[in-house]
């Protein structure tokens, strides 16, 4: 079944493998009027791309984009927008031996289950090139939000158990330049040298570490998500989730909320210059599945990389149990990368709903047909 | 937008709030030859009656559920199954008061920002009522999973931050019965005793508790999930999300793999009667979003429920800051009936993608279609 | 697979089988603040209720509609509204013989196919009785659509040849009140008497008749549907197909275009008033896919009763040749009350394009929320 | 909102617009293991090449396809699967004159209204061209259901009023060979030639013709459909009025239905070699929105091309009436080149229910799953 596809008003559909010959999205039901072109996009590329730093893969990929329709003299037409990356940097031969056996840790077992064989190159549909597609849509999406008032931002929050409090971690205190200038991630620089010495360790044991990715969305219109399926949290939780190698997911205070009493968890509300706002905000800016004006704040937790170069057991296609270890090109960890996609899906998800949320009262109906 | 519809082939609709003349649910695409009755629908509705323990808000009501449709001779037509369960015990006079203001860490304001107003008696759609929809078709979901060895199980894990480890969580170690009979959902009878003398001291300080439902399915067969955006963890993390109070979630190992390393948390693939297993589950079933075979597991966090009986800063309709004290009937802690919601929305998720997964090969399409 | 839910904003799931508990529809995405009661949908039940005139079949329902959801204090929330109509008159004897064979033209067969088994009494779901869902729907759409100053109007066009010319049947021109209190919903009486007679006659030979139902919308906004697969005439065309008995569908001048030239087929805009106008409307209201801001005319081809009181040819479920003489209630013609249900498809297609429209331009969304 | 994307399981989502970089298709859902390659895709494209007879535009594109993803050694791998058709002879300047004013009958005025402005250059994405996705992707479906044995074949009945009988269209009277070579494609050589006359003369007058196209799927499965609202001919009716052009759509006798008695059209079902057959086929193959397991047969109406060399009457984006004749190249009819369109059209919609129907019944859902 049908997959790919993303959304109910401004939908995306990505493809692509990591050898084949490219990578893309449709973006489908952008609004018209959106002034857009490539380097909108190829600045969100840019922070995704491999060999920018000793922690990623040191496979050279330009990652350029091309639009091939939906704009035109420099605007959104409201038609699709079909983006295209080549492929140029593929080694094949580098996965030739992963073809007979299953990584641990990786999809190729699900893979070759569900489909009854496929495409092994670099893992195929499930490399995280495929994240190419999400963050080509992610920068439209932060572009148009942008234009509303709205800031979507992720950071590293931690790596390997190396964290930067909460407490922190508010834009307002944290050091979002420097999480876009070093390997990390972190807006922190002296957590983030923490960090790489930790990761720097994971290298020379042959080993990989996981991390969190946090997300904040600032000046949030209330009244975004659609209960009691189509809620923001969940959503959220679901192009979060669809990232690969996330395993958790917090909205809020997440998993600290379960051990917490009501007295204490209860956001208070407040009048504040005339405003409705919250005294705090332990439920994350969500409340009832719809956003309440105050910042949206969600963590993923990404597992290590699987691709370790130290020797692991597993099984080959024949059924036998067989030592393998893995070679080629594998980060020691995702996370600086996978910023920008958590940042991505993220900006997706909050327009599809923003958008939805147009129709939601017969005032505003009559309002925009002028009734 | 609508907004309570979920899943593709297994669809099912819920509508009602608290107050109004029921709740229900219609539950479309269940294919057809399963035996299926009320009484199959009323174990499950019992699951999640009020006034079952003393944890549990003292509200009456039986429940019944009433099926409309999809029925014939006792099996499933493969037509929409319409049920019904009217609301008997609304006391909306103990509610009257709330119409005027906001409740804390409820979704009285934001429903109001998004309609412009809204159905104020007992939390109108946001009640937890709504969820009686949800698991009349977790019912029909389980049901039919049954029939193909699939078994769906939720429990209590913790309470207050009082938890029942990992370890002795599997199927084989828990006590089931327990957790079924016992005020608290845990499978355990010695942590389900220091939680219920938790639970009695945040009543005694009007205060409330949140705690984690986990869930495990087995038997799942491989295949089960649809890359990039359907996949079976992202599925499970939206419906388990779109459960009010519902915070944080996790699959497998979950938050734990942000700080573990690639050698430790990749489950090895071994050979076990001639089958492929995992040595270990930190996975939780799932690779690349599609099962693997081995056990599903899942965490869900819940907040405590907002309303306490403490006194509480908000505001009013008119935008005044004001100090007030709830009245009525609330659980101090939703988590034990909120059990069979989780156990019912991980069925329906896993149903729907099962059956999403039958036609993912064109050698089983031949094969059913016989050519 | 599910099949019983239509729209993408304003969305619809309907149930029921003639002689179960009952029938109804969810109605979801329904925009706030609509003032709405069981009056409101009981107006359009009553047009499709059967006994009310020699042509419908005498079976006596009060057809009922109880409003379980989705209102208070007499205006829609935006939460799903949900409708019953009890079924109150089955008389499942009548139909007990038919459940041994397949009756011609009818669904019989193909449900026994598709799900191993059918409720045969009274058709099951595919009885006339599933419109009652989309009646009681399209109450809410239409009555949607008249606070915007859309009027959608359906009228018998045609009865067994016996047809209104294209030219008599503009708004100005026919009497719709005719239309609204004749037994064949004709709006010009002396077409109607014809019709009448050669119904009769139909009734005498045991034979039964079809018909042309077209509707007409008027006071369209422009830009309504969304290219390439989400057109406006698309899914009009899918609505008005869904309904059992009609086997074609036109838009404008309908099959008559394929034998016209372009020079008397386009439509010449010409400004009248300040306003951009067509000088003629060949093309039904839509270009491209999109409303064009004048009339939408479609129409509909209805097919005679399947249920006649001749012998017939059929085979039973032993795969023998059988001959059969139908009994039971039947309608010599389903024309006259399937116009309210053409009128409701059209107006609930027509409502959930003009919802979807919404988002078609930034500029929009930015005055909608104020940026 | 997103308008290109059709289909549940057998997805597809088109772009391009007919003076952008190109035009292209992602088909998602496509089974694993169906044998494809770029010829497959090319054989199909080629048969809607402009350039081809002297009724069609002298634009001379090669509309090269390349597929981007989704394939592996020569097989579908169950992923997505991008098309990509370069555009490659556009000359805007043609086209330039067109921006400031609205063609009659063409979505110029429409694409204005909805989204502000349009892309004038060719019709922008309402061009003829936007149906390169919709046939690569149908060259996907026919083929996996030739995998099945069932085929779709469409070919021109009419032109212009000039029609071969419905009698005379059987697959085994018609010359399908002869269809697929001459420049109108009708599979009659006496009947073509007349149609031929008829079209140079409408040259000769600067004008254009319209005409019907018909398609006949043999070999259909019974069961396919989901009542009440995804029924087959309700979908397909959905299809072909996508089609830029259609004004009108029939299943079986279509049109005539609406003045045929019971008596003549209903179908005996008749025992034939020990199978469920119908004696005749005015339903046209589907009965209840489920296919019956006889031919089905649709038809489409095409309007006459819009561009037409006479001078006409239209307005201004200014708002004055003038007169304008159409320059540029343009075909005098475009049904010819429409057939293979509405030939994928079918094939897609046809696979997409064959595929939903697969979970009908509980107890192939058991065999699937092997319980």
């Amino acid at each position: 079944m049908a997959g790919s596809t993303l959304g109910n008003i401004f939908k995306i559909t990505t493809w692509g493998e990591s050898h084949g010959s490219g990578i893309g999205v449709v973006v489908d039901g952008c609004p018209a009027g959106l002034a857009l072109n490539e380097t909108d996009i190829q600045a969100f590329l840019d922070r995704r791309k491999p060999g920018a730093s000793r922690f990623a893969t040191q496979r050279k990929e330009s990652d350029s984009v091309e639009i091939l329709s939906g704009i035109f003299e420099g605007m959104t037409t409201g038609t699709p927008i079909s983006m295209l990356v080549r492929n140029t940097s593929q080694k094949s031969s580098d996965y030739s031996d992963i073809a007979s056996y299953y990584r641990p840790g990786h999809a190729d077992y699900t893979f070759d289950q569900k489909y009854g064989f496929r495409d092994y190159r670099g893992g195929g549909r499930s490399s995280g090139r495929e994240t190419i597609g999400r963050v080509a849509a992610g920068a439209i999406a932060s572009k148009l939000l942008a234009e509303l008032g709205i800031t979507v931002t992720a950071y590293t929050q931690a790596i390997g158990g190396i964290e930067i409090p909460d407490t922190e971690c508010s834009l307002e205190m944290m050091d979002i330049n420097e999480a876009r200038n070093n390997p990390t991630g972190m807006p922190d620089k002296e957590t983030s040298l923490r960090a790489e010495a930790y990761l720097k360790q994971c290298m020379e044991s042959l080993d990989s570490a996981g991390g969190i990715v946090a997300c904040r969305v600032t000046n949030m219109p209330t009244g975004i998500g659609e209960p009691v399926f189509e809620k923001l949290d969940a959503n959220l939780a679901k192009a979060i989730m669809s990232i690969g190698a996330v395993k958790a997911f917090e909205i809020g205070d997440g998993v600290k909320v379960s051990s917490a009493n009501g007295s204490s968890n209860n956001d208070s509300f407040r009048m504040d210059d005339n405003k409705i706002t919250k005294a705090t905000n332990h439920a994350g800016g969500i409340l009832g599945g719809i956003s309440d004006g105050s910042e949206i704040i969600l963590r993923a937790h990404f597992k290590p990389t699987p691709s370790i170069f130290q020797k692991q057991d597993t099984v080959n296609k024949n059924g036998e149990n067989i030592t393998v270890q893995i070679k080629g090109r594998h980060d020691p960890i995702i996370v600086p990368r996978a910023v920008v996609v958590v940042e991505s899906m993220t900006a997706i998800t909050i327009l599809d709903l923003l958008l939805q949320n147009m129709t939601s009262k017969v005032e505003q109906i009559k309002k925009f047909y002028d009734k």
